[in-house]
């Protein structure tokens, strides 16, 4: 049987760590890798990791191009968070036939959030043969499919709960900005009036797929953002939060069941946590028939949680009948040791 | 659309929990249960179940008329843990073009201790367009699906310990007389030479499981069982445990591979655990890239995590391709709040 061959769209942080992970896993092949990064013209990818894995892929700045020549069995695309940004870079890859998995946090459940969109991905996926889900290690993963998944063991769910709290240090300048990570109270406010502060994105798609994967509807959603002020200085290697400002924020939301609180997201992001005594880790909370208590601490991590999750779930998407998918879906990902060409369901 | 016909083949504790759960479900009817207990004769649903639960459904004696004259779309059979006894019920109502989850242990995974009769099984099933799969808290979700899961978010495995530390005071009498609860130490010793005592049954299909999900064969699998001795007197409403005799039985498990220890297993069971100090609880210990440490505790429930996940899986084995399925091949299952013909997947 050929290797399966996988390109890769958007050679940032989580690209580069996508291509570690898969020159490390047999039956695979990266064909392709698409960045328009002017730092990284006529370079390979083995120019571009910090590591010593041989790949001489190039790195190409056309899209279409690259695509056509190479014939990806299914495109990595870790370009945007949001649907709009992604749209038609996952138009263009199912028009050429052609798997895709994408980080696009909004693309994890976009069927509620996004319903147009989705029925138009559905379709154009279905009319070309090939399927296309977004994930990474959350949404994706740990705050939505963990839960439902916990809630299988259940008879009956009351109330849910579901908490991560991480630490931002081991992340780049890019996400320390996103984050407000250094930022003066003042300047925290005013980038919230603008919109220039995202924090996480994702909470409405996991409540969404909790929902969902319960078969129940919400009847309102809610989200809060509050700074996390620190009351000592913090330092990490990209980024400095002075006693005062900011060291993070924390995110929160709701999702009501005919008016009554059902479920509760927090999900506070900072640097250098246990400066203050805050101690890491997932925790979901079912309460029901029988009560369900889990920890995970420390947390996941991030970064590496999103490579494999996405590189874990390319044979569930080779094997899926055509379309739109979700991680509900799917069977669970699992660490691929052995082949991943064993993994291809060849009954399909 | 009609309501989906369920009959249940086993009306002990699990069928009968099972029986309470789908009462307390929309979508979903139990259409016909068989049992041999003579006591059951002549008496309907409700007349067993302790709840005030309406079901007019008669306890039948005879699995043909019930299973000819109902015509459900899926039997849950709760009847055995050992393949061998559970066969020919199988294998009935595979010919018979009807679903199947089984609760018997060595079904959650039987495609290598069992390879012969899996391959019967999977030739049958697909022959008469239906799915069959073994499924229970454990083995089936929470020694096995659940870590290849959680290996899901990792780049790369090196180890994994699992640990299910749990309480048998709930149970009744037969898992007492099972698990040796009381005996004297002589008493062990004859009844493990004798092989009268079992203790868990399903390390072996837990660990192909977990091999089988990260694409790895294992080279050699070991099983223990030791007793749990208790020092002071311990007591349940059906069981006692004098200071000196066994309050349970520790089960272990080893999976090797390439000659080196890989997979740890451990689930000592016993009355009483608090008595002693014993916390009980779930643990998997996964060491890689990142290292993964989850705990629930205290552990889910037994009784109630299996009625549920064989509950919860009904609509994803009615939407599966026909075939022998696993918990690998399958979407997580989920709590079901809403109507349950809403999962079934209608596009199948």
């Amino acid at each position: 049987m050929q290797l399966i061959k996988v390109a890769i769209w958007g050679f940032g942080a989580m690209g580069q760590g996508m291509a570690e992970m898969l020159l490390t896993k047999r039956g695979v092949d990266i064909v392709g890798v698409c960045d328009i990064n002017e730092n990284f013209v006529g370079k390979t990818v083995e120019d571009i990791l910090k590591s010593d894995y041989q790949c001489q892929t190039p790195i190409e700045q056309d899209i279409d191009s690259m695509l056509d020549n190479t014939k990806p069995d299914l495109v990595l695309l870790c370009t945007d968070s949001f649907v709009k940004g992604a749209y038609h870079k996952i138009e263009k890859i199912l028009k050429k036939k052609i798997n895709c998995i994408t980080t696009a946090e909004e693309m994890a459940y976009p069927l509620e959030s996004h319903p147009e969109m989705a029925k138009a991905f559905d379709d154009l996926a279905k009319e070309n043969g090939v399927t296309l889900l977004g994930t990474g290690i959350n949404p994706g993963f740990i705050m939505d499919l963990m839960v439902v998944a916990l809630s299988g063991a259940m008879v009956d769910v009351e109330k849910i709960k579901v908490e991560r709290i991480n630490s931002l240090s081991p992340f780049g300048p890019a996400v320390m900005e996103e984050q407000g990570v250094g930022d003066s109270l003042e300047r925290y406010h005013e980038r919230v009036k603008n919109n220039q502060l995202d924090g996480h994105v994702g909470f409405r798609q996991s409540v969404d797929m909790i929902f969902k994967g319960l078969g129940l509807k919400p009847s309102k959603f809610e989200q809060q953002m509050k700074p996390i002020l620190t009351s000592i200085d913090r330092q990490t290697k990209y980024a400095t939060a002075k006693k005062g400002t900011l060291a993070g924020v924390n995110m929160t939301a709701q999702g009501y069941l005919e008016n009554q609180l059902f479920l509760e997201m927090s999900h506070p992001q900072q640097i250098e946590p246990e400066a203050e005594g805050v101690r890491t880790g997932d925790y979901i909370y079912l309460t029901g028939k029988p009560n369900v208590q889990m920890a995970i601490s420390p947390e996941i991590d991030g970064g590496l949680g999103t490579i494999a999750v996405c590189v874990n779930m390319i044979p569930h998407v080779l094997n899926a009948r055509p379309g739109l998918k979700t991680m509900l879906d799917l069977p669970v990902p699992r660490a691929i040791l052995g082949d991943m060409r064993d993994m291809l369901d060849i009954t399909k």
